[in-house]
């Protein structure tokens, strides 16, 4: 694996490497940590890269990596740069036969994020994006159930997904994450609801397996000074028939990272919480409610296939992740040149969700500045 | 205090009756308990009233009262019936003379609730309305505390009350709670929005003391034949420049009763839930969240007031409307001809909060119905 | 129902009270609420009572109520006086006839315990204890689902009563409650082991149905110049051949009245908390933990026996408390001299249990003081 | 890093590999996964190790490693074996001048601990054993809390260890981890008590930071057919004066690692369970309790060093685990020869540590066949 962006004052870096180390089946073997190459070379060093693969850009990295002998060089890259730096590096990737993994939202505007859709599906590479948190075995736990049927069919989906931090006029201070993710010139037209916002929709249509269709928004700008929204909620309505309410905000005052999920059927109902995440409740018409916990037999497939300790060993946000870069590590591993991989088989997001992530903000926008109450998904 | 309604096989008769019990201040001395005289007369002697004073009518009950000696009459009329046949015992209890503790909603429709309220207002005698849940003392400190300024200026309103009890089609098995529930000729313009959305919105107006200005909501009726909607979710906007989401539901499958509320202000926010009524969530912007308790010292003196026991010796949804029915029957016995009481300083829920809930279910209905995302509150 | 102590700076009095009028199945007629008459004579009073039925004494009470026509005089008294005050007054009624229900402990000592339940098993009478924790329908569940041998034969029994308000020499500032409950001369022998440790081996024995036969005590008294313990932790042998911890402090800083109880068998386990009374957790060794909540149809009858409200509707301590007076109502309901009432069939706690519940003191006691480990439970 | 045992149908050896490739900061290079050498040589290719430093046995490794240059050769050993096979690699480590990490229990028996801690003594090498629990950020702040006084004078504690996956004769199944720990050939005197009651007593002194200075004990044997205890309770004396309950079993069926603490001091109390493990529940005489959550700037030093991520972002047992290996990693790289480490400085369990595990265990054991209350702790 080869790294573009994560420099060490930055935060997401360091968790994308953390989540590569921890099963032991992915190495970090180069990386173009900064544009500012000095500060590449340092991080290069704290993480005991061989200096002749620690790179001033990513363009002098792939090139590079590329006239290395097959067995030397990266199999993939991993992007962690700010929003607005993620299509440029993973377009030249992919160009050079170079897969790569991606952190969200995938670009900076909707039509970038076409575009390079079109790069991945032409050139057959994999491609990833690090949606976190549809890598909890216990949302997949969620997805299995409602795919069998066991909750009837879906009529309602509550999804949550409140943050405090932003309470405050925090990029007036220096902080360096509040700067860039509520700057319009690095995060896109979208702040709250591009940064968390299209985590929580994208939970909302992995767990229930149904597109959202149309959007009622109020999008909101509560902190004053603030250049993006930092507050939102809307209606939604499912291609299946049913409806519900999406919230994203980074003003609720001492919430720290509740990202949430409840969905009803005509049998039952289930409830997920990101901030105990080894936990899925399960609710019945005319039973007691069930504790399904991560780590049990009792679990689906695909829920078991993304744990590593017995049950009442809380795993949490990094093995999450973690089983992004396992999964997609095994589609790279499966990988063969003309024979396109099925991001859905594996389970990990793909550049599809990706482009689907930057029309929900899209349809957002919209919808917050019209006056009709419905909004139809952008396509 | 004289009964009109709550025969045997009701629901919220026997409610308001251990309510009324509970703290030794009220005694039950006649009933007018069905339309049917001999229902009536069944639970008379069931509840071991006198005979003489278990009537076969309201009318009758509220002629027959009147003329016994002041030492013996009744003081006060507590109304259980369903939703339409609340003003017109309502009107004649003041009309001659008695106080009135209504259920709620206050009305089958908004005009003859305004219309009672003129009487209300006329009479001046002491008339509230049943929303029990703004009895809990717990809701009283998170109102205390917002009053108080601990939050800052609030900024996001979070309400729900999810049920599931109407997941299927339950009005069709003759369940006689499920039947008048959905029955337009008895429940009024409002299925789960008059039923429990009036709670919510109750609710969030008490605790956050904002009016609600704006509603943009969509109104369900999620399972096939029923008359009235069992679903909802609206966005909301307050008078302070808050803004919020309702949700009011009751084939959330598997919930039981589970009403909570959630305020974030500049400075922090706060969190309860009625399922465990003497618990309030107190988070702050950079100090450990609090978990303020029922029965403790450091509580303020709204909550004292309304509590019984010391910390951990649990109170529940009872002793929430013994409160209510404690707090009128002070006013009762403090009333005096012709000055009037203030409800506030007795903090019971009055005509006005009537008026204003069917005003509520008004305008969710119009906005329900309407193209356009937001809807002014009716007045 | 006459009442004897509970004047209106009592706490338990109060209580009492609520419970017993909550159901409307009972009515306070007169009392002897303090052994000073103008005392008694006050709270008779403030409670609405005949004057001519506030007595100065309990003495004075029993026979002059005894001397009433059979339809106007009490029906049972209710004994609520600190503990050594509660066998005088229980034997003179019941001497005279009356049937009672007393606070708990039973007795000042277990000489007088043994003495007392002679009276009631000569008389034939009905005789409560009030502990109220039985009184909880999730409680009964527990008690149900290790009856019904659901968790397959009983292994282990954890029970705790924390508490944290003797944290400090409390007795010192003239707290009424502290000072007597502290003070051997009206306590007894034991103090935090006697006012809750009885409550927490009461519950144990109700729940798993099975007796303690040995106990290995530590007893402490952690607070510098109190006169009785405050602290105490056991090591358990129950007759079935499981074993066990019970717990019982009141030093416990911070703790509220966390009575709790947790049940393993060969098949699963239970798990109990009195601040959070609605809910029973189960487990099992593979398949999902349930939540069994007060107020559903799954649950046993014996449950089901002992809630008002549809589940979510939080009932608490003094439902389980007027459970207590309910079954007791009934029991006196049914009584015909000469035919013995089982308080079993009737579900409430009676002189038996009192009389253990003293010799679980004792026991304890003796144990504290023995440098052998383990001491068979005194008969 | 070369590690010694955890071929790949073990369980701990995955869990060691996973905690050490974490941070990033240390390399697995070399390693005798087991004692048969095709088991070891398929788990080493398994783990993409260069096939030259899979051994056919530790004496093999360490020789073989030692005879590498410095900047080749590993730095120190990671011991998983089963108990008994603990001391002899370790020692033979230790002589040869590396490092050694190792799983608890220290040794087989108090004699070889003892030798081995004389070995870890004498050569002044960095030793670490993975008591894991003490890893996690939140028991760092419990330590640093009562260590400040936050509490006041420590008056009890609570310890509990509850599983329930051998509430079966599972080890008759064949199930791999259940035969060596029940096996007292493997295992060594203790069952669950040296598998999990090490955990427990180890947590309670360390956060206490008191020893337990007597016991009295109850060990069982609850599944018939077993060889070792696998339940226990016992009641503790510390040395500042507090007393305490441990229990530790494995016949709580349903539990899963239901490892917590209580702790009560003069002032307040404090409580942690290790399912939840980023919350650290603080309680109080006189003011809400207060929940203090992983990864907030309010917390200590001791804690914050050891969090990776914001709060909300759960972290849990694997990464209580790194903490360990990066603790112990950062002592090994200022580790210089002459100059002690100290192990508290870097606040990893130590050789100490283990003795007194071993110690424990023998105490315990002590205890349980005497007929006397208390024993006093081995030295």
């Amino acid at each position: 694996m080869g790294m573009i962006g994560g420099s060490l004052d930055a935060f997401i870096g360091g968790v994308h490497r953390k989540a590569a180390n921890l099963d032991g089946e992915i190495e970090l073997v180069c990386g173009a940590f900064s544009s500012k190459p000095e500060k590449s070379k340092a991080t290069g060093e704290a993480l005991y890269l061989n200096p002749h693969r620690v790179y001033g850009s990513f363009q002098e990295m792939i090139t590079k990596e590329k006239n290395l002998p097959g067995d030397q060089r990266m199999d993939f890259v991993s992007i962690v740069t700010p929003n607005h730096m993620h299509v440029a590096p993973a377009m030249l990737a992919l160009q050079n036969g170079f897969h790569v993994i991606c952190d969200k939202p995938l670009a900076f505007s909707t039509a970038e994020a076409k575009q390079l859709k079109k790069v991945v599906d032409k050139t057959g590479l994999v491609f990833a994006l690090t949606h976190t948190y549809t890598g909890y075995p216990m949302v997949k736990e969620a997805r299995a159930l409602i795919a069998a049927g066991e909750l009837g069919k879906i009529r309602k989906v509550y999804v949550e997904y409140p943050q405090g931090w932003l309470s405050t006029f925090l990029e007036n201070t220096g902080q360096k994450q509040a700067s860039w993710r509520t700057d319009p010139s690095k995060s896109g037209a979208g702040g709250a609801i591009g940064d968390i916002g299209t985590h929580a929709a994208n939970l909302a249509e992995y767990v229930t397996g149904s597109p959202i269709t149309e959007i009622c928004a109020q999008l909101n700008t509560v902190v004053k000074g603030r250049l993006l929204d930092d507050d939102s909620a809307m209606l939604l309505k499912l291609d299946n028939g049913a409806t519900g309410v999406l919230l994203a905000t980074q003003v609720a005052a001492g919430d720290e990272n509740n990202l949430n999920i409840r969905v009803y059927g005509e049998k039952g109902g289930l409830e997920w919480r990101q901030e105990e995440p080894n936990t899925l409740v399960v609710k019945w018409l005319d039973k007691p409610r069930e504790i399904y916990r991560a780590g049990w037999n009792y679990l689906s497939d695909s829920s078991k296939k993304n744990i590593r300790t017995p049950s009442g060993h809380p795993e949490g946000y990094l093995e999450a992740f973690a089983n992004l870069y396992m999964n997609f590590a095994r589609a790279v591993h499966d990988y063969k040149p003309g024979k396109k991989i099925d991001p859905a088989r594996y389970d990990f997001p793909d550049v599809a969700d990706g482009v689907r992530g930057m029309l929900f903000v899209d349809t957002v926008i919209k919808s917050s500045r019209s006056p009709k109450k419905w909004t139809k998904m952008l396509r």
